[in-house]
């Protein structure tokens, strides 16, 4: 079976979580979730409990097609863990997809994949992201070869639709 | 434009709400979200809050593709106000699309439209239902006519593809 791995930590994004972990299964995808331990609950920005699948030692990025990280707080812890920042890296190294939600490029900033990539995110982090090398573009999902990255919880439709299409 | 229209009430099954919320967007349909009132915040039974577009009154049947009554200790609420239940008959005696997952199939018991109808539902309830005149499965989905039934937020995947193509 085709797989799915999302990374989420401490105060992910709710809905940025529960959108594409349903879309991808319905798609007929596996998907898993990944945070810095395995079979550990962490609570959305909203209040969701969710327990991850799997641990960063667990993760062979060559089983998966296609990885999402979710925004909201968590990306600021995730790019504290070196083990969720070299998933990000490897997945890069060998081009599959990656999608990147509201906070979540800051993930890529820390594995310092966005040089010359067009790319977009949060508000709050465009300078972040300008500085890292992106090239910003103010729009709902900018799709850059395998990269793709949305703004907000509202861009969630595009966002998942266009990770879909690269996979096709 | 295409639309859809989501019931919630307080303490709403989060997911089930997000999920379909998005999904339908990702097709092109106007989803609206209704409550008892317009424009009232009603909380997630795991913290999500959520303002309803419309209200009862706001709502002109024919004017929606598919309706869909989300779960949790919502459709407890929801059952208990004429309008909302007034609503749903006359979806169904439209021949509108109609999903009810977990607790929501409560709203279709009081509305009386189960009579003869294949269904599923949340276990705690499965009584109910069979005693409100429906043929009960044991199943992920039951679709009977323009009714589609799930048990569970896992189900979302499957629930929301299976109105889909009835709306195809």
């Amino acid at each position: 079976m085709k797989k799915v791995l999302i990374l989420i930590g401490k105060s992910f994004e709710d809905r940025e979580l529960i959108y594409p972990y349903y879309r991808f299964q319905e798609d007929g995808y596996g998907v898993e979730v990944v945070g810095s331990s395995a079979k550990t609950t962490y609570i959305g920005l909203h209040g969701m409990p969710w327990e991850t699948d799997v641990g960063p030692n667990d993760v062979k990025v060559d089983d998966y097609e296609a990885f999402v990280i979710v925004g909201g707080h968590a990306p600021d812890k995730m790019r504290q863990d070196p083990a969720l920042v070299k998933i990000v890296k490897d997945a890069f190294d060998t081009g599959k997809v990656v999608g990147a939600i509201c906070h979540g490029p800051q993930l890529l900033i820390e594995a310092d994949v966005l040089r010359g990539r067009k790319a977009t995110c949060y508000k709050a982090i465009v300078t972040d992201v300008k500085n890292a090398g992106a090239v910003f573009e103010d729009k709902q999902v900018v799709v850059d070869g395998n990269l793709v990255t949305s703004q907000h919880p509202r861009d969630l439709p595009v966002f998942v639709k266009s990770m879909l299409e690269l996979l096709e």
